[in-house]
């Protein structure tokens, strides 16, 4: 079971700015814990990000043939990318849409996400919590198949 | 710690109608799935459901004194339901809202939840499993306060 | 052959309250004709009238299994509750959408119906007479089937 | 009692096209069903079909003095046309809409009628059923008066 | 004279939450200011709340016969229930809309009021002011009739 | 001077229809004034009407020969058609648009004109003085040419 | 205790024109009612019309110093005028916004009141009695403090 | 018979500034050639220019008691100013629209007139000559009562 | 393989009238070069042009039976029928959109094409040359068949 | 080289009210500062104010005779006064748009200007300093010239 | 005649995935024959792709030194990229659109070219030979010149 | 004193094309007037440009650490990036949003600002000068500090 985590522009700067939003734990302690909680279900990770939105669309495209299920917080291009949403669907991969923060509760342009509707589901909300859960639906996404 | 499931209108028939967007799993199945995993995680659950707004307004009234975190499928009323919004809000319940289906995929009317904005988090498109992960996540957000 | 009809909020002040819009029948004269009109073509029929939206969910739910066609005038509802539409939808029954007054023709928030398209058709406009098309057009259903 | 059917654009080819939403029948069909049922109730019908849009305006107008009631498939035009509502409009006949499919469940473009506000009422969804329908509802109207 | 005085969904909550945005009188104690100051007017007072949209229904329908004049908070329902709004015309009562907060400050969907338009007047934002405003002007509405 | 006046869809049934709205007075008795008015300042008239918007654009495609100015009372294409619109601009004639009817005090899909864009000038309200006043206007233009 | 009335453009017609709107009292008549209740209450008001926004805006921003509760009736500006609504702010006297009129139910223009926000409450819809409960408000509001 | 003609803000400029969109003719010129034929027609006629939204509201009031026919050019007032139509509405003055240029086909804000509404007729884009004819159809309006 | 050109409201006037969007070349001239570009490919070709969106209907209907593809510019249509649209879909002939200005670099009310989703492809902006890339696209779309 | 700088409404007030939207300084030491800023210039600078939109209108139809460039504040009438932009537009004065605050973090009425798109050039955001460099801007605009 | 065609995100993906929509051709196989037929008509051609929009502006901006056409599917930029549309205006190189899938039939959101407007031409939903249809649009529009 | 500048795509291409829109000097000679006028404010400046919307994101980022204020034309980013406003709202650095065209008065997708509402203010219009001036902004919101 191989699970690719895709994390979009800004989120390399966790942790260090607006903790009132997105919390204190960096992505690199997101990684940690997410690594540690997919050993326990028997499941490799590997954790990328990038600011470029081309270069996402190459890494999901590539993802298809080396992964079982996609893990994807795009940040600000969640609203912005039909590049993404086309990739995501091209892929063919089961794909799990997350964020930390509530995005419904916040500025009226983050409600809507264009790469929800090609998603299996979405975890919105949680902080940290959101990738934990999101490697125990990828988990189960797996065993159903 | 206790958590109470509300589910809102039609969610009785599950396992019955339409299991191409809902699944086959009952409503009693998802309950006992979710008393089970409860159990393992040291949390007792409720499990309610009804088709009345007024009713699932008045649940969330009473549910303050009595539960911890409130995991909320409100169905059709995540809608249209500023009743059941404005209850969350004054309930001051930690509230997950989870649905089966990936409400992003389906008719436009169904993207937009007046609920999320005063939810913590939102879990969506998973199945039962949704239910699961809404647990998990309720558990970790007592433990946190 | 066994067709409900289901009467939404403010229906049971029929013939009593604004003749000018709907006419100065009651409902309950209007349930004699049907009646009548039914035994004609060996049709039974149930008459309900609700003003819980809720109430009119579970007896769409119920009338499956005991019904052939369901004839709805969810009046206000017809304009606002997407949970009749599941309703309507879960329960699989062929479904005609009524209405006594022509809603085109009046305020624009009653133009459009979100139960309309989960129905196979709708006959607006005639006044009682709306329900005794109903019946033709139910009984041509069955027949069908 | 006379009443006249008018038929708007494409109507011509029903029965020989896209049979999936506009059934089999074609409109010489349907001309016979309906003149037998009003001959049943001692009515008189005329039938005409026009792809012209100005052409369906001059027949309302010419209807107004040889006709009780006009039943009127616009078609395409229902959603398109002030020219033939203004035509049903300053006719002064009782006019009752048809339509074979449920335009509420179709491209959003349809959901609208430009003629209903003017029309008596309106009948959709029902297939060739429509017309009879529209038929019992004509008679009834000139009754009335 | 008679007045009767309906409350929405979560009014019953009124002094125990959200004390900055409804103040901290609870919905027992403004009856009891209501009931006082309408005993100075010569009136009585009658007061009612309900979570359910169509219980409000129901209780406007029956004011009609032993009322003179109805005062209403529909709270959240105001801005989503078209039922209400019917019930309100249907009813023929003198209707007085009151908010203890100004609506108009509030989120956007609130701004909008689906009963205003059939009511007589509107009193909002003087949190139980209002409710004491509206007798007075009752009253004055009887005294005109 | 040669001045063309075409008249749109229903405008036939000038004076004998709705005459709360467009008056008593016929088409031929316009046309009657029109042609003495016009006289007296030693302008020809020709008055055509047709409910089909192509003959109405073929006529304006025909009139840039033989005319100085088009006076144009598209009536309900007005709203609607960009072919009539397209025929104005490609004749090159100096086009005033007329109304009867005061359309901006009718119904909202009445207040915009497509075609008033590429016309010089617009009269409307006046009944049918809006004609004389059109031919006035229309000397006047060829005059300053 | 000092409250200022300010009028709106065109209220200094009140009583001779339109009185089916706006009903048959003057504007003084108003005033004098006005003077009178607050007497009873021991408070002062003064009264001024006009139908300058700038000079509105002005007498707005004069108040603060003079006064304590501004009744503002900006009639038509009510619906146009940031401005007001930038000056009301800005004085920081609390301001009850009250109309003659149901705003409500009339032209869709007149719905949206760009000074609400930044009122404390707004009276509408009760003619004359809206400006003798908004003294009874005001001195509320005054007792408060 | 007298006529009054109000000018809106900046049309004290024509004539010397945007002589593409305005023409090179003065308001002075104008009111010449006004007050020429308006003497033909043995009618008088008094001209007004103000910048001020409220003193043309004023000036409205004040024609009614003066004069049997508004003719109202309210240049940017027109799509802005609810104030100045209610002046027209509450005067009871048959009152004409005139605009030089042709609004329909500038920019889109000026497309729409609020004041339109509440007139008998509108007359735009003929330049000076917009004048010329508002006084024969203001003697016909006065005539015809 | 035979192929129909047919051609909406105003391209009769190709070549005469605005030349700056439209270019110099006449109808007959192209038809002439198609004619001469399709026997090089052994295709047959039939040109046709109308005002009446009637007769276009007609003329759409009629070419399934005797053509392999239909090549359709309907002008001003292109924007307004869904009557073409509808003949289109129901003659099931592939079908190809063109355009000789790029309608998207025009008006916004061009941008749209209600016939586009029912057609197999479009080639707009090129002038004359779209029509020629038609053939050679229509051609292709029979080698497949 | 002259300089105008015209402020709109409630500006007088700055200084003493809502200090942390408009900051602490007053309009007369803006004065000052603008004053001796251009002084180094060589600029001569006059400063006014006014509440009233048509005073504000009348002093750009003056500026454009006795000034060099126009720096306009307008304030709230920014984003209601078409006549503004009119008088701007005529007065053909090159014209920058001040603002103290950042009306783009404010709002939603607040981002648009209708002003903006007959002016040269904006400056917004910076407080007091917006006019400073609006100085620097006019006479590098003069020196271009 | 030199003729570059540049590829958006995803395209790289063709013939591989989601053949339904796009075809089983690969972009290889397309650059192969859009080759050899350049060659036919005396052409070259460079094919390139990018998932990075910024890369695709700079390959645009360089295309203007070296290139006659540029031929741009920018895939799901097309709609989304106005630094896309900037960069085809600023080249001044002629461009033509293509799509291999007719955009026109899909989601609303791919309806919408934000670089059409700036292109001479527009050919979609050919599949791959809109691409070939390019080379002789491309190769006309440089003989042209 | 440190401040970048960074610009968006196409800026590059400055003073070789579209120079009616943004003007004759390069961005070379920008950089080099913000250089000396830096220097003569004792501030030193760093000036980049990409045309990659990630790359943009990386140096807004790494800006926080080495300079004071952040100058940026995100050029056709500006109406499209929430990345970028994420990564200012991230940086914390004091931002002024520069523009060298007016885009108020362009197309209409340029008028709203993605970024605006997280920058302090914006400077827009002036051409190159609207860099100088945001130097000695920069310098002031230093010094402020």
């Amino acid at each position: 079971m191989k699970i690719i985590f895709l994390n979009g522009p800004n989120l390399n700067l966790l942790g260090t700015r607006e903790p009132d939003i997105y919390g204190q734990t960096t992505l690199a302690q997101i990684e940690k814990s997410v690594t540690e909680r997919a050993a326990m279900l028997e499941a490799q990770v590997e954790f990328r990000q990038s600011n470029l939105e081309g270069e996402l669309v190459t890494w999901i495209q590539q993802a298809r043939e080396r992964f079982d299920v996609l893990v994807l917080n795009a940040a600000a291009y969640t609203h912005t990318s039909i590049a993404i949403r086309d990739a995501v669907a091209a892929s063919g991969l089961p794909t799990i849409e997350v964020h930390l923060s509530n995005i419904h509760a916040r500025e009226k342009f983050r409600h809507q996400s264009l790469i929800a509707p090609v998603c299996c589901g979405q975890i919105v909300g949680f902080g940290p919590l959101s990738y934990l859960l999101a490697i125990e639906a990828a988990v189960s996404l797996i065993a159903k198949k």
